[in-house]
């Protein structure tokens, strides 16, 4: 049995807490709100962090039975888990299948148009600075991950995740336009999926209607976010469940 | 005898004008102005454009000395040069051997911290994106540049270009902290230096007073503009042509 304790960090979208005697572990409360542009818009809906640490907790569930180590433990309670304490890696992983959102911004390009293969992109994990984008030789130059194999090994992380998360989403007619996942070192140096993946973390457009199923709904003010999530937890529960 | 054909275009610092008769070279006439931050900031100063073409072509051949080609062909007048027509890659390439600019800004780092080794970073050249940051992912991803071996001829010419012109710039009290390339391919495929290497592409730090001698001493509005652009050029003279 886990017992929490201490709060250590409140974060836009979780809370971290100490469990009581084991220092190898977290405890992590799903809230419900949710932000978008680096924090500037706030939202929140009642349910959401259950509906979240419900798809979180399903998918992590389903990446170990592909072989796909993650941070993930066990469910505590609505909306609560208990998971790895990891070494993070300051760095958050995109995967893109198709162009959408920032890509499709900075580079004047039409959204939804599939990319030739799976692009892998990186951003520094810095709320002050902007979580900027960063290029493989500046992860090296600055000293980010001082390893320089390592970065190989998340590419190919984030390539096996997608692989997987495609097949699972497109199982339940859903397109995975792109995700973010984060990562971090175990104790043996292992590099394990951390964070969550949830639809605050992917871009999941329904392969039926064309209608987007994920955080842009809040960020773009299509309304039905709350529906969204509901719908994705849902059908993923329907497909893995059975 | 080149003879000036139609201008073709005209850009920021220079124009370019057909050659009547030979289609295979360009006519560059360097301009006497200055642009900064996406030509939102603009100047000039009286010969600016002799004093850019001198240090170009001074450079072009120094570079060319010592193996590395360029679009360089011979200059026709005072800020007026011939070069090869090149089909252009669109990418800005970028190499720094300290921070500064917009690398200190955007990942909060001190302007002048050496970095370990030359940092080789990619730009689209497109205005209307501002030049927006390109990692080599979204290069082959958005098909910027078809051919994969392509980048890295980019990244081994930009670097054998560094360790030239950082020998060139020490020999007369010049610390190189960055500059900027742009490049394309002669007929037969060769990746060859085009645009120019001025102090409107390179900063450019004094060894002794750590004064800046390149287009920052404009953008930043540090006076001495035109003297910093003529004693760079003066000291690359009596170096060079002794």
């Amino acid at each position: 049995m886990f017992e929490r304790g201490k709060l250590l960090y409140e974060g836009k979208a979780k809370r971290l807490y100490d469990v009581i005697n084991d220092p190898d572990v977290l405890w992590l409360e799903f809230k419900d709100s949710l932000t978008a542009f680096n924090a500037q818009k706030k939202g929140d809906f009642t349910g959401k962090g259950l509906v979240n640490s419900q798809i979180a907790s399903l998918i992590f569930k389903h990446l170990q039975q592909k072989g796909i180590s993650s941070h993930w433990i066990q469910d505590v309670g609505p909306a609560n888990t208990v998971v790895m304490r990891l070494e993070m890696i300051p760095l958050e992983v995109v995967v893109r299948n198709r162009i959408a959102g920032s890509l499709a911004k900075k580079f004047g390009k039409t959204e939804g148009e599939v990319l030739p293969g799976p692009l892998v992109e990186f951003y520094l994990k810095d709320d002050a600075l902007e979580d900027p984008f960063i290029s493989d030789d500046q992860i090296a130059a600055l000293g980010i991950v001082k390893d320089s194999k390592v970065l190989g090994k998340l590419k190919n992380l984030a390539l096996k995740v997608n692989t997987e998360l495609k097949a699972l989403f497109d199982s339940v007619q859903l397109d995975l336009v792109d995700f973010k996942i984060e990562v971090g070192f175990d104790r043996s140096k292992n590099v394990l999926l951390a964070d969550e993946i949830t639809p605050d973390s992917c871009r999941l457009w329904d392969q039926t209607t064309g209608e987007k199923m994920d955080k842009d709904r809040f960020r773009r003010d299509l309304g039905r976010v709350k529906e969204s999530y509901e719908e994705v937890l849902a059908r993923l529960q329907k497909k893995i469940q059975k």
